[in-house]
Protein backbone atom coordinates (compact mmCIF):
# COMPACT_ATOMS: atom_id res chain seq x y z
CA UNK A 1 0.00 0.00 0.00
CA UNK A 2 1.12 3.90 -0.94
CA UNK A 3 1.98 5.91 1.77
CA UNK A 4 -1.10 8.16 1.71
CA UNK A 5 0.67 11.61 2.09
CA UNK A 6 3.01 10.36 -1.46
CA UNK A 7 -0.58 9.96 -3.50
CA UNK A 8 -1.62 12.93 -5.31
CA UNK A 9 -4.65 15.00 -3.53
CA UNK A 10 -7.24 14.03 -6.13
CA UNK A 11 -5.66 10.26 -6.00
CA UNK A 12 -6.45 10.56 -2.19
CA UNK A 13 -9.87 11.70 -3.00
CA UNK A 14 -10.58 9.21 -4.95
CA UNK A 15 -9.10 6.50 -2.91
CA UNK A 16 -11.42 7.80 0.00
CA UNK A 17 -14.56 7.72 -2.52
CA UNK A 18 -13.98 4.14 -3.69
CA UNK A 19 -16.53 1.88 -2.73
CA UNK A 20 -13.48 -0.13 -1.00
CA UNK A 21 -13.10 -0.39 3.01
CA UNK A 22 -10.18 1.26 3.33
CA UNK A 23 -9.12 4.66 3.48
CA UNK A 24 -12.22 5.51 5.32
CA UNK A 25 -13.19 7.60 7.96
CA UNK A 26 -10.43 7.11 10.33
CA UNK A 27 -7.81 7.77 7.48
CA UNK A 28 -9.39 10.66 6.54
CA UNK A 29 -9.61 11.99 10.35
CA UNK A 30 -5.60 11.74 10.47
CA UNK A 31 -5.57 13.75 7.42
CA UNK A 32 -7.88 16.35 8.43
CA UNK A 33 -5.91 17.12 11.65
CA UNK A 34 -2.79 16.91 9.28
CA UNK A 35 -4.31 19.91 7.80
CA UNK A 36 -5.61 21.54 10.97
CA UNK A 37 -2.37 21.52 12.66
CA UNK A 38 -0.64 22.61 8.79
CA UNK A 39 -2.83 25.99 8.99
CA UNK A 40 -1.33 26.25 12.72
CA UNK A 41 2.13 26.31 11.65
CA UNK A 42 1.36 28.81 9.12
CA UNK A 43 0.15 31.46 11.40
CA UNK A 44 3.03 30.49 14.08
CA UNK A 45 5.31 31.35 11.35
CA UNK A 46 4.40 34.49 10.27
CA UNK A 47 6.75 36.76 10.76
CA UNK A 48 4.12 38.90 12.89
CA UNK A 49 2.78 37.81 15.70
CA UNK A 50 0.11 39.34 17.92
CA UNK A 51 1.86 42.19 19.76
CA UNK A 52 5.33 41.52 18.34
CA UNK A 53 7.08 40.75 21.41
CA UNK A 54 10.32 38.27 21.35
CA UNK A 55 8.59 36.39 24.27
CA UNK A 56 5.39 35.93 21.80
CA UNK A 57 8.13 34.97 19.09
CA UNK A 58 9.60 32.41 20.97
CA UNK A 59 6.22 30.71 22.19
CA UNK A 60 5.36 30.49 18.93
CA UNK A 61 8.60 29.35 17.15
CA UNK A 62 8.40 26.74 19.90
CA UNK A 63 4.50 26.06 19.30
CA UNK A 64 5.46 25.54 15.07
CA UNK A 65 8.35 22.87 16.38
CA UNK A 66 6.10 20.62 18.19
CA UNK A 67 2.97 20.92 15.20
CA UNK A 68 5.43 19.95 13.20
CA UNK A 69 5.86 16.25 14.81
CA UNK A 70 2.16 16.05 15.96
CA UNK A 71 1.29 16.77 12.16
CA UNK A 72 4.16 13.46 11.48
CA UNK A 73 2.26 11.86 13.84
CA UNK A 74 -1.01 12.45 11.85
CA UNK A 75 0.09 11.61 8.53
CA UNK A 76 1.60 8.27 9.91
CA UNK A 77 -1.59 7.41 12.02
CA UNK A 78 -3.42 8.31 8.47
CA UNK A 79 -1.38 4.62 6.76
CA UNK A 80 -1.68 3.08 10.19
CA UNK A 81 -5.23 3.16 10.37
CA UNK A 82 -6.37 1.34 7.11
CA UNK A 83 -3.56 -1.16 8.09
CA UNK A 84 -5.38 -1.73 10.55
CA UNK A 85 -8.47 -1.92 9.48
CA UNK A 86 -7.33 -4.54 6.52
CA UNK A 87 -6.25 -6.89 9.27
CA UNK A 88 -9.49 -6.57 11.19
CA UNK A 89 -11.07 -7.66 7.69
CA UNK A 90 -8.32 -10.59 7.31
CA UNK A 91 -9.25 -11.56 10.30
CA UNK A 92 -12.93 -11.65 9.69
CA UNK A 93 -11.95 -14.02 6.48
CA UNK A 94 -10.25 -16.65 8.56
CA UNK A 95 -11.61 -19.97 8.42
CA UNK A 96 -14.59 -21.40 10.99
CA UNK A 97 -15.56 -24.45 9.69
CA UNK A 98 -13.95 -26.58 12.75
CA UNK A 99 -14.01 -25.72 16.56
CA UNK A 100 -10.23 -24.77 16.49
CA UNK A 101 -10.32 -22.69 13.59
CA UNK A 102 -13.44 -20.91 15.30
CA UNK A 103 -11.15 -20.63 18.23
CA UNK A 104 -8.32 -19.29 16.50
CA UNK A 105 -10.28 -16.85 14.22
CA UNK A 106 -12.66 -15.29 17.21
CA UNK A 107 -9.11 -14.91 18.99
CA UNK A 108 -7.73 -12.76 15.66
CA UNK A 109 -10.36 -10.34 15.05
CA UNK A 110 -10.21 -9.69 18.86
CA UNK A 111 -6.76 -9.01 18.70
CA UNK A 112 -7.10 -7.03 15.37
CA UNK A 113 -9.73 -5.27 16.68
CA UNK A 114 -7.64 -4.42 19.56
CA UNK A 115 -4.84 -2.82 17.30
CA UNK A 116 -7.66 -1.03 14.95
CA UNK A 117 -9.16 0.75 18.48
CA UNK A 118 -5.42 1.83 18.67
CA UNK A 119 -5.21 4.03 15.61
CA UNK A 120 -7.94 6.22 16.13
CA UNK A 121 -7.03 6.47 20.25
CA UNK A 122 -3.75 7.85 19.13
CA UNK A 123 -5.26 10.04 16.40
CA UNK A 124 -7.52 11.58 19.58
CA UNK A 125 -4.68 11.71 21.20
CA UNK A 126 -2.67 14.01 18.53
CA UNK A 127 -5.66 15.92 18.26
CA UNK A 128 -5.61 16.81 21.87
CA UNK A 129 -1.97 17.97 21.81
CA UNK A 130 -2.76 19.95 18.54
CA UNK A 131 -5.88 21.79 19.99
CA UNK A 132 -3.57 22.73 22.94
CA UNK A 133 -1.20 24.00 20.97
CA UNK A 134 -3.45 25.64 18.40
CA UNK A 135 -5.01 27.95 22.04
CA UNK A 136 -1.23 29.06 22.27
CA UNK A 137 -1.27 29.98 18.25
CA UNK A 138 -4.40 31.93 18.54
CA UNK A 139 -3.16 33.87 21.73
CA UNK A 140 -0.04 34.81 20.23
CA UNK A 141 -0.29 34.56 16.25
CA UNK A 142 -0.73 37.62 14.07
CA UNK A 143 -5.07 38.85 14.24
CA UNK A 144 -4.90 38.89 10.44
CA UNK A 145 -4.44 35.47 10.59
CA UNK A 146 -7.64 34.75 12.37
CA UNK A 147 -9.36 32.94 10.50
CA UNK A 148 -6.62 30.62 9.47
CA UNK A 149 -6.57 29.47 13.08
CA UNK A 150 -10.09 29.09 13.34
CA UNK A 151 -10.74 26.68 10.26
CA UNK A 152 -7.21 24.87 11.72
CA UNK A 153 -9.11 24.68 15.13
CA UNK A 154 -12.50 23.09 12.75
CA UNK A 155 -10.50 20.76 11.49
CA UNK A 156 -8.65 19.63 14.34
CA UNK A 157 -12.39 19.26 16.05
CA UNK A 158 -13.60 17.19 13.40
CA UNK A 159 -10.28 15.23 13.49
CA UNK A 160 -10.94 14.52 17.16
CA UNK A 161 -14.90 13.37 16.62
CA UNK A 162 -14.21 11.54 13.36
CA UNK A 163 -11.43 9.37 15.81
CA UNK A 164 -13.71 9.27 18.64
CA UNK A 165 -16.28 7.49 16.38
CA UNK A 166 -13.68 5.03 15.54
CA UNK A 167 -12.81 4.19 18.54
CA UNK A 168 -16.69 3.33 19.64
CA UNK A 169 -17.58 1.69 16.54
CA UNK A 170 -14.57 -0.93 17.48
CA UNK A 171 -15.44 -0.59 21.33
CA UNK A 172 -18.39 -2.12 20.30
CA UNK A 173 -17.37 -5.39 18.77
CA UNK A 174 -14.55 -6.17 21.80
CA UNK A 175 -14.81 -8.26 24.45
CA UNK A 176 -11.80 -7.61 26.72
CA UNK A 177 -14.00 -5.65 29.44
CA UNK A 178 -10.92 -3.66 31.22
CA UNK A 179 -9.62 -2.69 27.29
CA UNK A 180 -12.62 -1.33 26.97
CA UNK A 181 -13.13 0.79 30.02
CA UNK A 182 -9.47 1.95 29.57
CA UNK A 183 -10.63 3.10 26.13
CA UNK A 184 -13.81 4.94 27.00
CA UNK A 185 -12.31 6.24 29.89
CA UNK A 186 -9.66 7.82 28.02
CA UNK A 187 -11.88 9.35 24.86
CA UNK A 188 -14.13 11.08 27.88
CA UNK A 189 -10.77 12.85 29.55
CA UNK A 190 -9.22 13.61 26.14
CA UNK A 191 -12.65 14.69 24.93
CA UNK A 192 -13.35 17.01 27.46
CA UNK A 193 -9.77 18.77 27.44
CA UNK A 194 -10.07 19.02 23.61
CA UNK A 195 -13.16 20.85 24.23
CA UNK A 196 -11.80 23.24 26.61
CA UNK A 197 -8.59 23.80 24.53
CA UNK A 198 -10.89 24.88 22.01
CA UNK A 199 -13.02 26.90 23.55
CA UNK A 200 -10.23 29.01 25.37
CA UNK A 201 -8.64 29.13 21.86
CA UNK A 202 -11.74 30.48 20.40
CA UNK A 203 -12.03 33.37 23.08
CA UNK A 204 -8.61 34.66 22.63
CA UNK A 205 -9.73 34.65 18.83
CA UNK A 206 -12.53 36.99 19.34
CA UNK A 207 -10.79 38.95 21.92
CA UNK B 1 0.05 28.62 -9.37
CA UNK B 2 -0.39 24.79 -9.95
CA UNK B 3 -3.84 22.87 -9.10
CA UNK B 4 -3.79 21.37 -5.20
CA UNK B 5 -5.66 18.49 -6.65
CA UNK B 6 -2.55 17.74 -8.63
CA UNK B 7 -0.19 18.30 -6.14
CA UNK B 8 0.88 15.17 -3.33
CA UNK B 9 -1.22 14.77 -0.45
CA UNK B 10 2.36 15.90 1.60
CA UNK B 11 3.36 19.01 -0.65
CA UNK B 12 -0.50 20.34 -0.04
CA UNK B 13 0.11 20.08 3.76
CA UNK B 14 3.53 21.65 3.10
CA UNK B 15 1.87 24.49 0.92
CA UNK B 16 -0.71 25.04 4.13
CA UNK B 17 2.41 24.99 6.99
CA UNK B 18 4.25 27.54 4.66
CA UNK B 19 4.01 31.11 6.20
CA UNK B 20 2.96 32.38 2.89
CA UNK B 21 -0.47 33.56 3.21
CA UNK B 22 -1.67 31.18 0.44
CA UNK B 23 -3.09 28.70 0.23
CA UNK B 24 -4.82 29.35 3.83
CA UNK B 25 -8.16 28.48 6.00
CA UNK B 26 -10.23 29.26 2.56
CA UNK B 27 -8.52 26.40 0.57
CA UNK B 28 -8.43 24.24 3.72
CA UNK B 29 -11.93 23.91 3.96
CA UNK B 30 -12.41 23.57 0.23
CA UNK B 31 -10.12 20.29 0.09
CA UNK B 32 -12.08 19.32 3.85
CA UNK B 33 -15.75 19.83 2.11
CA UNK B 34 -13.48 17.23 -0.73
CA UNK B 35 -12.66 14.66 1.85
CA UNK B 36 -15.77 14.52 3.85
CA UNK B 37 -18.37 14.11 -0.13
CA UNK B 38 -15.41 11.43 -0.93
CA UNK B 39 -16.14 9.62 2.06
CA UNK B 40 -19.95 9.91 1.23
CA UNK B 41 -19.27 8.84 -2.06
CA UNK B 42 -17.95 5.73 -0.75
CA UNK B 43 -20.50 4.63 1.53
CA UNK B 44 -23.11 5.35 -1.51
CA UNK B 45 -21.20 3.25 -3.75
CA UNK B 46 -21.21 0.45 -1.49
CA UNK B 47 -22.66 -2.68 -2.57
CA UNK B 48 -24.81 -2.60 0.28
CA UNK B 49 -27.30 -0.61 0.79
CA UNK B 50 -29.12 -0.27 4.71
CA UNK B 51 -32.36 -2.31 3.60
CA UNK B 52 -31.15 -3.84 -0.02
CA UNK B 53 -34.10 -2.73 -1.29
CA UNK B 54 -34.09 -1.42 -5.06
CA UNK B 55 -35.61 2.23 -4.35
CA UNK B 56 -32.86 2.76 -1.47
CA UNK B 57 -30.14 1.59 -4.48
CA UNK B 58 -31.47 4.28 -6.79
CA UNK B 59 -31.67 6.50 -3.76
CA UNK B 60 -27.90 6.08 -3.20
CA UNK B 61 -26.71 5.60 -6.82
CA UNK B 62 -28.34 9.60 -7.55
CA UNK B 63 -26.59 10.67 -4.62
CA UNK B 64 -23.09 9.57 -5.23
CA UNK B 65 -23.40 11.04 -8.79
CA UNK B 66 -24.53 14.31 -7.21
CA UNK B 67 -21.73 13.97 -4.79
CA UNK B 68 -19.22 13.78 -7.53
CA UNK B 69 -20.24 16.77 -8.77
CA UNK B 70 -20.12 18.47 -5.66
CA UNK B 71 -16.43 17.24 -5.21
CA UNK B 72 -15.53 18.73 -8.33
CA UNK B 73 -16.88 22.17 -7.35
CA UNK B 74 -14.92 22.24 -3.98
CA UNK B 75 -11.55 21.19 -5.70
CA UNK B 76 -12.67 24.04 -8.18
CA UNK B 77 -13.04 25.96 -5.04
CA UNK B 78 -9.91 25.12 -3.46
CA UNK B 79 -7.91 26.65 -5.95
CA UNK B 80 -10.19 29.84 -6.61
CA UNK B 81 -10.03 30.90 -2.24
CA UNK B 82 -6.01 30.90 -2.88
CA UNK B 83 -6.13 33.01 -6.50
CA UNK B 84 -8.53 35.34 -5.06
CA UNK B 85 -6.82 35.77 -2.16
CA UNK B 86 -3.54 36.60 -4.35
CA UNK B 87 -5.54 39.46 -5.73
CA UNK B 88 -6.41 41.11 -2.70
CA UNK B 89 -3.14 41.24 -1.74
CA UNK B 90 -1.92 42.10 -5.03
CA UNK B 91 -4.61 45.36 -4.85
CA UNK B 92 -3.27 46.39 -1.33
CA UNK B 93 0.27 46.79 -2.89
CA UNK B 94 -0.82 49.49 -5.50
CA UNK B 95 0.75 52.58 -5.42
CA UNK B 96 -1.17 54.94 -3.25
CA UNK B 97 1.13 58.20 -3.24
CA UNK B 98 -1.44 60.29 -5.72
CA UNK B 99 -5.05 60.72 -5.01
CA UNK B 100 -5.69 59.10 -8.28
CA UNK B 101 -3.82 55.73 -7.14
CA UNK B 102 -5.41 55.83 -4.16
CA UNK B 103 -8.74 56.48 -5.75
CA UNK B 104 -8.11 53.94 -8.34
CA UNK B 105 -6.51 51.29 -5.25
CA UNK B 106 -9.33 51.73 -3.04
CA UNK B 107 -11.88 50.82 -5.87
CA UNK B 108 -9.40 47.45 -6.78
CA UNK B 109 -8.99 46.26 -3.00
CA UNK B 110 -13.36 46.55 -2.95
CA UNK B 111 -13.35 44.59 -6.34
CA UNK B 112 -10.91 41.78 -5.03
CA UNK B 113 -12.54 41.88 -1.85
CA UNK B 114 -16.16 41.03 -3.22
CA UNK B 115 -14.55 38.29 -5.33
CA UNK B 116 -12.59 37.01 -2.20
CA UNK B 117 -16.25 36.80 -0.17
CA UNK B 118 -17.53 34.86 -3.52
CA UNK B 119 -15.32 31.81 -3.26
CA UNK B 120 -15.92 31.09 0.70
CA UNK B 121 -19.99 31.43 -0.28
CA UNK B 122 -19.73 29.16 -2.96
CA UNK B 123 -17.92 26.44 -0.73
CA UNK B 124 -20.22 27.17 1.87
CA UNK B 125 -23.33 26.67 -0.77
CA UNK B 126 -21.39 23.16 -1.81
CA UNK B 127 -21.37 22.19 1.75
CA UNK B 128 -24.90 22.77 2.27
CA UNK B 129 -25.64 20.67 -1.00
CA UNK B 130 -23.53 18.10 -0.34
CA UNK B 131 -25.20 17.84 3.45
CA UNK B 132 -28.13 17.64 1.99
CA UNK B 133 -26.79 14.63 0.50
CA UNK B 134 -25.60 13.65 3.40
CA UNK B 135 -28.87 13.06 4.78
CA UNK B 136 -29.78 10.83 2.05
CA UNK B 137 -26.67 8.42 2.50
CA UNK B 138 -26.65 8.27 5.94
CA UNK B 139 -30.34 7.19 6.07
CA UNK B 140 -30.15 4.40 3.08
CA UNK B 141 -26.33 3.48 3.75
CA UNK B 142 -25.11 0.78 4.95
CA UNK B 143 -25.28 0.51 8.75
CA UNK B 144 -21.48 -1.16 8.57
CA UNK B 145 -20.40 2.51 6.97
CA UNK B 146 -21.92 4.63 9.98
CA UNK B 147 -18.68 5.82 11.34
CA UNK B 148 -17.63 6.84 8.02
CA UNK B 149 -20.82 8.88 7.27
CA UNK B 150 -20.20 10.60 10.86
CA UNK B 151 -16.64 11.36 10.07
CA UNK B 152 -17.82 12.64 6.40
CA UNK B 153 -20.58 14.97 8.23
CA UNK B 154 -17.85 16.20 10.58
CA UNK B 155 -15.63 17.44 7.64
CA UNK B 156 -18.60 18.71 5.73
CA UNK B 157 -19.31 21.31 8.96
CA UNK B 158 -15.93 22.18 9.18
CA UNK B 159 -15.98 23.19 5.96
CA UNK B 160 -18.93 24.94 6.30
CA UNK B 161 -17.79 26.68 9.64
CA UNK B 162 -14.09 27.90 7.74
CA UNK B 163 -16.29 28.92 4.75
CA UNK B 164 -18.27 31.28 6.94
CA UNK B 165 -14.91 32.21 8.95
CA UNK B 166 -13.87 33.65 5.61
CA UNK B 167 -17.04 34.94 4.60
CA UNK B 168 -17.46 37.40 7.65
CA UNK B 169 -13.71 38.34 8.17
CA UNK B 170 -14.01 39.88 4.00
CA UNK B 171 -17.03 40.98 4.86
CA UNK B 172 -15.51 43.37 7.53
CA UNK B 173 -13.21 45.02 5.16
CA UNK B 174 -16.23 45.75 2.34
CA UNK B 175 -18.10 48.66 1.82
CA UNK B 176 -21.07 47.78 -0.25
CA UNK B 177 -23.90 47.66 2.28
CA UNK B 178 -26.58 45.67 -0.31
CA UNK B 179 -23.98 43.11 -0.80
CA UNK B 180 -22.70 42.91 2.43
CA UNK B 181 -26.27 42.34 3.80
CA UNK B 182 -27.00 39.89 1.00
CA UNK B 183 -23.92 37.71 2.07
CA UNK B 184 -24.90 38.07 5.13
CA UNK B 185 -28.47 36.80 5.13
CA UNK B 186 -27.22 33.76 2.55
CA UNK B 187 -24.34 33.10 4.99
CA UNK B 188 -27.81 32.57 7.91
CA UNK B 189 -29.76 30.89 5.80
CA UNK B 190 -27.62 28.30 4.35
CA UNK B 191 -26.08 27.48 7.82
CA UNK B 192 -29.21 27.43 9.43
CA UNK B 193 -29.60 24.80 6.65
CA UNK B 194 -26.48 22.69 7.41
CA UNK B 195 -27.02 22.68 10.54
CA UNK B 196 -30.53 21.38 10.29
CA UNK B 197 -29.49 17.95 7.44
CA UNK B 198 -26.52 17.11 10.16
CA UNK B 199 -29.29 16.89 12.84
CA UNK B 200 -30.85 14.68 10.41
CA UNK B 201 -28.65 12.73 9.41
CA UNK B 202 -26.91 12.15 12.65
CA UNK B 203 -30.60 10.79 14.28
CA UNK B 204 -30.78 8.49 11.00
CA UNK B 205 -27.27 7.06 11.88
CA UNK B 206 -28.51 6.24 15.35
CA UNK B 207 -31.68 4.70 14.52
Amino acid sequence: MPRFADLQVSAFLDALANPEPTPGGGTAAAVAGAMGVSLLMMVAGLAKSRSGSEVERIALSEARAVLSSVRDRFTTLADADSVAYQQVMAAYRLPKDTDTEKAARKVAVQQALTAATAAPLETLRASGEAMRLASVVAEHGNRNAVSDVGVGIGLLQAAADGAIANVRINIGSLQDESFKTSASTDVDTISKRIAADAAAAKQSLES
